[in-house]
């Protein structure tokens, strides 16, 4: 059974989002706990700013529920996860790294809710983030150089997103259930067009939540992917159209939803960050706010390196699905 | 708390290594369940060997607990840790990518058994590896290149382990505790003495394992570092000293077991598969012949990435330290 059901349904406590200059001219703007305008964040270097990212948004997480956590869970995209690893050296907790690509902010809510759920410890939290310029770098060319975009591409969230996990029942807002990403990879090698890359594994999560659950589309409030874009959006469409499971208008991509058409960012936002800021802004605020009930959270990840993609591989897909709801007992 | 008491203990049912040439000419050569003397394990690259042992490792631990597992837990050394995710392709399991370094098969094996004890599924995998020639390729240089190894270098192991976990009580080897490491950075910036870089974090762990578990080193049968190699061995004695927990003569580093001393590796062996195939090798096999009853299995890792070093950042470390040990309820 690849999905999980929590016993605990472990709850969530407290977030934290912080993001850069262009998701602060988007329509989430109002959403985010804080915004920096400066890509370098006061730092050296971009890698050094995403660092800066990854510490603010867990400090302000951990702020805002008011808890010590016991461990940290988070994952970003960089070489040897060292965003995250070198902020957990300002922040001194026990470090669980995550990678799944830009599904971390999914996969590492799954981890953070696990160990609590199992009553190892009380209280966790789970990281994700990015920063355009470095992602930029690692995986295509560095700004410098001024490449043209593909209008295929889409760019990457400069910010980072922090969410507290407990088992003290003092929200009502809970981690209820979770299906585990599979690596599906249908043989595209477009390093620009990663929601095509995605969106496969994205239906095969879907499908297997969806009957492991037994729910349909129209029993969340909410259905979000992370940075499909618009592409891979499309593509998810038409796939769950041929699984049986039609998404509707409840369906959104947080890549779509983060910025304007006019920003001139192609297929959408991308990035750990880009469903990061979304969860721990937009979507957790509409729980608080008591718009959303029972929401869907599935961020999905590309897992290539350019390596793979030098030696001609293909690019597999993997999406990790969250059930966010408010509960009661 | 940063140590976590397993509930349910859960059981190690399967295990599997498969190690190279290097490792195969080696001390450990007969604990290996498969030994694999070309270094391209019949593929095109380097690249996918390093993957083709992971597959292998398992592939061979799932045959040997004779149980489909729910979820793979697994992690490399490679850029976005490819070789797992690209293992995965394979496996068509649901899959949790996790990064510690060369801490990755402890870490990996406290998560498996953390999904286990929560009763949120009932079989996990465990799994690490790494690949000498890759890991040159990236960290350092190419092989073809000539490079002169410093003598404070260590040789990455070849192989992958893989380690089957579950809720049956049908082994008595247990998972019964773990404490997770935090980042310790003491300032090291020799890309070529890892066991320098990791020394400092793995003291930490042991002293906070050692007081948050009320044992002392000699209460355990064996204590394993993964890859500390000499120097890392010696500094860690040195400040278990000075933290009142001095280790004794059953205190042991998988990179130094690995080799003998005229296999020209300098400090030892390294790499997440070092740890990975001692552990699914020997350690576990002197479970089944009667020898180890309580084992403190604590990996190791450098969390740099060449980035962080070309911008001259210091080398953080992280150590996971896991207890096996047999169970009898």
């Amino acid at each position: 059974m690849s999905t999980i059901i929590f016993k605990q349904k472990p709850r969530i406590i407290g977030w934290y989002s912080v993001a850069g200059k262009k998701e602060s001219q988007g329509p989430l703007r109002e959403t985010f706990s804080r915004i920096v305008t400066d890509e370098y964040f006061g730092e050296k270097t971009h890698e050094m700013a995403e660092r800066k990212f990854f510490v603010t948004a867990i400090q302000g997480a951990i702020q805002s529920a008011g808890v010590q956590p016991d461990i940290v869970f988070a994952g970003d995209l960089l070489n040897q996860i060292v965003s995250s690893s070198f902020a957990m050296r300002d922040i001194g907790l026990p470090y669980v790294g995550i990678y799944g690509a830009c599904s971390t902010m999914a996969l590492s809510i799954i981890n953070a809710a696990t160990y609590v759920d199992a009553g190892l410890v009380q209280t966790t939290v789970a990281a994700a983030g990015s920063h355009f310029a470095t992602a930029e770098r690692q995986y295509r060319t560095p700004l410098e150089f001024g490449n043209q975009r593909p209008p295929t591409s889409q760019w990457t969230v400069t910010g980072a997103g922090a969410t507290v996990l407990s088992s003290a029942k003092t929200s009502s807002i809970g981690v209820t259930c979770a299906t585990i990403g599979r690596v599906v990879d249908y043989g595209i090698k477009d390093v620009n067009n990663m929601g095509a890359c995605m969106a496969p594994a994205a239906a095969d999560t879907l499908e297997r939540h969806f009957k492991n659950t037994n729910t349909q589309p129209g029993d969340y409030d909410a259905i979000f992917s992370g940075d499909l874009g618009q592409i891979g959006e499309e593509a998810l469409r038409d796939l769950m159209k041929e699984k049986g499971y039609p998404l509707g208008e409840n369906y959104y991509d947080c890549g779509k939803l983060i910025y304007y058409g006019e920003q001139k960012v192609d297929m959408g936002g991308s990035g750990c960050g880009c469903s990061a800021v979304t969860l721990n802004g937009f979507i957790l605020d509409k729980f608080q706010q008591g718009e959303y009930h029972k929401v869907l959270f599935m961020a999905t990840g590309a897992l290539l390196s350019p390596t793979t993609c030098f030696q001609g591989e293909s690019i597999p897909g993997i999406a990790n699905a969250v059930v966010i709801e408010e509960v009661t007992e």
